[in-house]
């Protein structure tokens, strides 16, 4: 850590500073600069939050020189990490394709859908059952009935399936259902639930919250890990810029930003970044050019009819055509998709 | 709601979009531009979420007309709704001042504050007791100790009492030892949470979340006072911009916005949204003058010693000037400061 | 400057930056952390961007000490400076107020509005010649013509008179006519155009960059002052944000922030702030009550006929009102408005 | 246009808008909704800008249906337009590669970069010589100096060139050495400059904007265009917002987009807008897989001794092996690029 004096500040005030970083066990180096005088504290960072520095007198700013995560830091641990959900591995040199709508509506929209999706490759089917919505008077979700819908789809196809949770009672829920719980980008700071996952081993999806920082969200995964769960499996899904052409803004350059910072899988989800089907397939085919571990990608068997964000999905057609396309680029930087049937 | 069609629309897409929307009630106008053709939807919004008609084939963008919020809107309800909380009414004449420690760490602590905001003026008295922080390492709240704690300052000086809650769990805890209760700006989207305050009955103190569109922000109101809560005050609070040179940038502009596109009451909370205290009066002052009903500030006896938020937080003497100062500027637009010992 | 290495810097890599900095007229102070090892580096910052330390291997990051700017900074000069337009002083306890319309349109309607404003307490007037516009196809600004309009309204009124310049060309024109320019926010970092003002002499209005953070509009204004120029007043106009129910989000707190930093005059802007008439009243007090220097505001005889930023212009009626209003908000703040009839 | 009437608008207040528009040749729709009157305006929106409705009373808001942009549109020009650059066409299926310093600093400098980059495959050669830069006291460029170089190192290579103009004056030097003019983000909005580029014929590479939105950046190259100048290259290069991990959030998802909006070609700056070399390679592969028609790449022989942007630079080395990986995405999306000894 290092403590930036102000120019006016005193002798007293300088000295005070000194006697607080000792007494919260930090050494300390003095640096006279041409103006202004610098204090270097050698120590834990984790305790700077109790030390209150920059409301002392005389002090301009306090720059921490330590990352504030740890379990999850590549310092910590240099090679990758793999997290498997099932039979798909996210984090080798496969890439994991997760699909399927973005609420489970009812027994044939579900199945269909993950028919096709396996048939062109996924090994993760997706489908929300506990629905965040903006609006009290939206769709909420089928609940229980969609858990079970899931399992029925993954007993007939052998996808794995992720869903949603938002609290503690539908993940308890969901546990018993699914292959891998998700936190979505609502609830990405929502740290009793985090810790809660943390606590459950399944694997999780973490989703970038809208307006997170990089160093926030993996913070928020040191929160899942912290409780002894290493499953978790980073979400990029598009941040709120003033662009309002697409729904969010991919932070495509977070992919290898983070896989530069964190030993854990990252995944991408174009269909929420843009809300719109058209631009679905070129995020997909760059995200997979930036090394992103696997994608998210909402299928619906008729977007027009979807309860929930019909124009971000495709339909099993475009899906087709869409991991055609992904497998030619992730050849391309010497990645593959295992599975699905040849001739989709 | 609009249809606006594409420039290369053929009649038969026209015709799908009309069928569609008459399908779920709507009435229809078709106008005929000079390029474009746009179809007017007359009907009540809140199908339109399940007519997917912006993935329809042919159709450029869906322009919806009518607000997608309703009880929390001032067109339903055109006089400013007053909340009570104890002995003070938060959206009068009379401007609200809720005031205390960002967490509750000790009993002297937290009474030396309550004594010495009370005297100054405050009526409500905020302190954190369950927090949630980015770090799993900071210090996490005395969590029922500190109710206790908030009860006995309440008892000995009349204040009432907010703290704030983020699951289930304790929000019943809380129920139990305080006036009202806080829902903080990373809860803002937390459904689960707004319905559960929905149907405690007890006032509730909405923060801004910190990428939340105003249109957002009171979708969060609606969620709890369609549970049937109305007494709901929003907080505005900073929100996460390009600029680092505060915490957060205080959208002051929203507090006369809000009011009036809605009837509930305002607050402003200087302290979180500029995170230095030496901006906190004078922002303070701003939100007076731009006809906020209410304040929220952060009160330490040692700022540089605080568990939490010590560089935002000011001095009980800081607040003594801070309170002169208001009531002044409460006074030049129409508005008072109810209480306080005069020789504060 | 503290150079903070890489957990996996090599000592080789350690002494090339040290010889680096060295080369470069540095003296080092190597600290030691618990893991990571920082170079702390005393000298001058201006020779920063020439070392490139960033680019060499083993560093993690670059922290600056030093602000960028100097000549501006209250560290240089304590005093608040004063700017005089003809006979408003910018920067006292005086708030000076500019009012006018966004575009000169014809001469009835500036010499009306020029009359209006004065009366009502107006000290400067301002009027848009050269417009630079979003769209190609809209109003353009009446150039030359506007400039005479201008000089003709202040003989008359006696109001000091400013007006934008968008290049040296119409800087040279404006410099004949009117007492001050204005700096445009989308050339706030025109830096040619800064030069150019800054050589005038003349009084500069420097609007806040739409995007502009606080330290590069420091910088903006250190490139007029350092071309001998110090007659700069900041003008904050709001930034851009993911907000879109106002045009810009008004950063109040920029103005009690840029006033500790710097001894040059802030005035706001709450007309293009906000896009909107019905919120420049409640966000002119506020910059009031923030400490602003002064406000720029829109007015204009018939706003549905501007040709220009007609919903963000006051009537002459409504600007009767507001004046009257930040009167009394300044007196609470220990300001006052000079002049205006006082039947206004 | 769609004007949306208050709930509260009188019928009087209906008609004047109606009159309103009517005067200025808009044929009108009313459409009542449930609770809120619609009037649908057909006409040329061209003129709206100088209707002023949204300041009438009783209006709510204006909804404006047509882009307001012609020329650059798909709409007017289906087939994607090729712009000429010397040997290089940018646009067609071959991906066009610009490579070259931030600013030319000398000539051994620049002939080696030259040099390196042709052989690797880039066609045009980039390399500032007017430098905007954010501090007074940084290194501006060798102005005509730099210029002569650029065409000393055209002549020896035979690649094209590019390099940054900021006013009138220097456009008109640069005229002479180069082929092509950039327009920086900076000035994305200096319409005088646009206006210029746009008379001069030459091709014009214009960058978006640090905060501009799609519909700006397209309205800024309308500018250009209709001056007659049709050769417009758009390029993206990140934007502002909150993340501050990265430089910029570089918008790969405006690719796809500003393509299906407008027949110009796009290519994207992976160097500026990470700031960081280090993502320089992930990035470029991500925007050709998002269907870029090419890439502009910051190159110098030494980093860590350049005189601007070091960071972000790929050393000649580091370009070769970029090139290579680019050559396969390109090859994934049925592209290609020209040129480069094999050896390379």
């Amino acid at each position: 850590m290092v403590v930036v004096m102000d120019l006016s500040a005193g002798p007293e005030q300088v000295i005070a500073v000194q006697q607080r970083l000792e007494q919260c066990g930090f050494k300390i180096h003095i640096i006279r600069g041409v103006k202004r005088l610098v204090i270097g504290a050698v120590g834990d960072r984790r305790s700077v939050n109790s030390v209150g520095l920059k409301a002392m007198p005389g002090v301009e700013k306090v720059v921490p020189i330590m990352k504030p995560y740890k379990l999850v830091s590549r310092e910590l641990k240099e090679e990758s990490s793999l997290v498997k959900v099932k039979n798909t591995v996210i984090g080798g040199s496969s890439l994991a394709v997760i699909a399927g709508p973005c609420a489970v509506e009812n027994r044939e929209q579900l199945l269909t859908t993950a028919r096709r999706v396996r048939r062109a490759g996924a090994g993760i089917l997706r489908g929300g059952t506990f629905k965040p919505r903006t609006s009290p008077y939206s769709f909420q979700g089928l609940e229980v009935k969609g858990l079970e819908l899931l399992a029925e789809a993954s007993a007939e196809t052998g996808l794995a399936t992720v869903t949603e949770v938002v609290d503690k009672a539908n993940l308890e829920l969901a546990l018993e259902y699914v292959d891998m719980v998700q936190v979505g980008a609502r609830n990405m700071q929502n740290f009793r639930l985090l810790r809660a996952v943390g606590r459950s081993g399944k694997p999780v999806l973490l989703k970038r919250g809208l307006s997170a920082t990089i160093e926030e969200w993996l913070m928020a995964a040191e929160y899942i890990v912290s409780e002894g769960n290493e499953n978790v499996v980073l979400c990029e899904r598009g941040i709120r810029t003033f662009e309002s052409a697409t729904r969010n803004t991919l932070d495509l350059s977070a992919v290898p930003l983070v896989k530069r910072l964190s030993h854990l899988p990252v995944i991408v989800d174009p269909s929420h970044a843009t809300g719109d089907q058209r631009l679905v397939a070129p995020m997909a085919r760059a995200a997979v050019a930036a090394g992103a571990d696997g994608l998210l990608i909402e299928v619906h068997p008729e977007p027009c009819k979807a309860l929930c964000d019909g124009p971000q999905s495709l339909t099993p057609e475009d899906f087709d055509s869409l991991m055609a396309e992904i497998r030619q680029v992730a050849a391309a930087v010497g990645r593959f998709v295992k599975g699905g049937t040849r001739s989709a």
